[in-house]
């Protein structure tokens, strides 16, 4: 079990590998080149481990693939070195007493770092997770979806919309520094409200790539106001950007000119545009 | 894998066992006797499989035990008898392809007849599950937790609770007839006005027992006009009824038990009760 809390382990991670790229490792044999899926994954992490600040597993992948799907997720996090923090994209949420087994099984069973949360259900489905205080736990609040909308933005009777209220509780719960927010890069106006709300909390940004998100409000609207904790998830663009035999140099390749778009941004940052 | 659809299924099992009673196996190693968890969920189901109208098996206490416990939970769903339909509590929600992936765990891979999922993300994370249209898809409206309040009794500016928003989108989305809803006993009046907006979707009413909602008013106010469709889930009270030799008769007394009580308040639902 690697020692130190989610977000100084995500800080050192990051600084090492001068890198805000969070790579998603969604296994979808669809997609994935003529090879087995642990094979895949490995030479995956072989080929990017020092471009990223976090890998993220999305569970839904290898829970469709059965029991072996899941032995595959066990092999791949024991597999991805110890000094990157691996966050479990579960989106999990229920009741007190079910919450208490999920983040026992995230946490403990399968030994992320850190994982994501559903607050439909508000405090007591969230709170089992942010009871393990070195663990991180990233609140989805508004995702990066069509359907976002359907829910996340019907607004109050106080004024705020429901992805509003739900940053506003994170803030609120967050009496262990451990919660971060999941806010979609497709959706940038949003973005930069919820950093405005929760200035000082790692985001955790997907909707980059394949979901056709905008790299540079990514940046400038999720990021903080010294440029950090906005961890920019891509996961298709990356593993699958060749599906032939030179897949992991291509992933490589992929995730090194986006690391270096990520820097770019960040270096280019007006400062009137930070939150 | 067995024929016909969940509703069709649900009905001849509440039918031929006289019950609106399910049972969730949620097997929770601190609380259950000194047997194997496989060997205990194999006696629970021998003891009441003729009490029920569907079982509910929640996934966290799954995960929580690892690979191990999602190998007992395909044993189990293989041992329940095939015309007692099984419902996946996994409560999962996710954007499109990922929600995709999830649907193809629970109905495929895992086999459930049925499953409850999240409408935080809306649309397009409910969409892959109500596809498979010979599948139930409960979607989380208004739960049973102290915390369900801090998001799903928030009022928009339409004047609607965000969980009156979630069953009348929910209404809206069922054109293969398969969606149902998860309403708490532990909120009779919300479980009213749920059921006036959704007069004929099953509602599965998690809350009676060890949750101390009230069995007459689950009855009264969450089974539909013909005194039908109110799935009414138990799981501590009745598996755990007693930590001794005698757990699975135990458990069989109680969920005979509470399926007289439902019966009984089902006799002396007053008219001016029903919704």
């Amino acid at each position: 079990m690697p020692s130190g809390s989610f977000i100084s382990r995500l800080a050192d991670a990051s600084q090492k590998n001068r890198s805000w790229l969070c790579i998603g490792l969604d296994l979808d044999p669809n997609l994935m080149p003529k090879v087995k899926p642990l094979e895949f994954g490995r030479a995956i992490i072989d080929a990017t481990h020092d471009l990223v600040c976090a890998y993220k597993l999305n569970l839904a992948f290898y829970e469709a693939l059965g029991i072996e799907g899941l032995t595959i997720l066990g092999k791949l996090t024991e597999y991805i070195p110890s000094h990157i923090p691996i966050i479990g994209d579960a989106k999990r949420g229920d009741i007190g007493n079910t919450a208490k087994a999920y983040a026992k099984a995230l946490f403990s069973t399968f030994g992320f770092d850190a994982a994501t949360v559903n607050p439909y259900l508000g405090f007591d489905s969230v709170d089992p997770f942010i009871s393990y205080r070195d663990k991180g736990v990233f609140v989805l609040c508004r995702t990066s979806n069509p359907g976002a909308s359907d829910f996340q933005d019907l607004r109050s009777t106080a004024g705020f919309s429901l992805y509003e209220e739900v940053a506003r509780k994170a803030r609120e719960w967050n009496v262990h520094g451990n919660i971060g927010l999941v806010v979609g890069a497709t959706y940038p106006e949003e973005l930069r409200k919820v950093r405005s709300i929760c200035p000082e909390m790692p985001f955790l940004i997907p909707g980059i790539g394949t979901q056709g998100g905008d790299l540079a409000s990514a940046v400038n609207y999720g990021m903080d106001a010294k440029g950090e904790k906005g961890i920019v998830t891509v996961s298709r663009q990356i593993i699958y950007a060749s599906k032939e035999g030179d897949f992991a140099e291509a992933a490589r390749n992929m995730a090194e000119r986006i690391r270096e778009q990520i820097n770019r941004c960040l270096a280019a940052r007006p400062d009137t545009e930070r939150c």
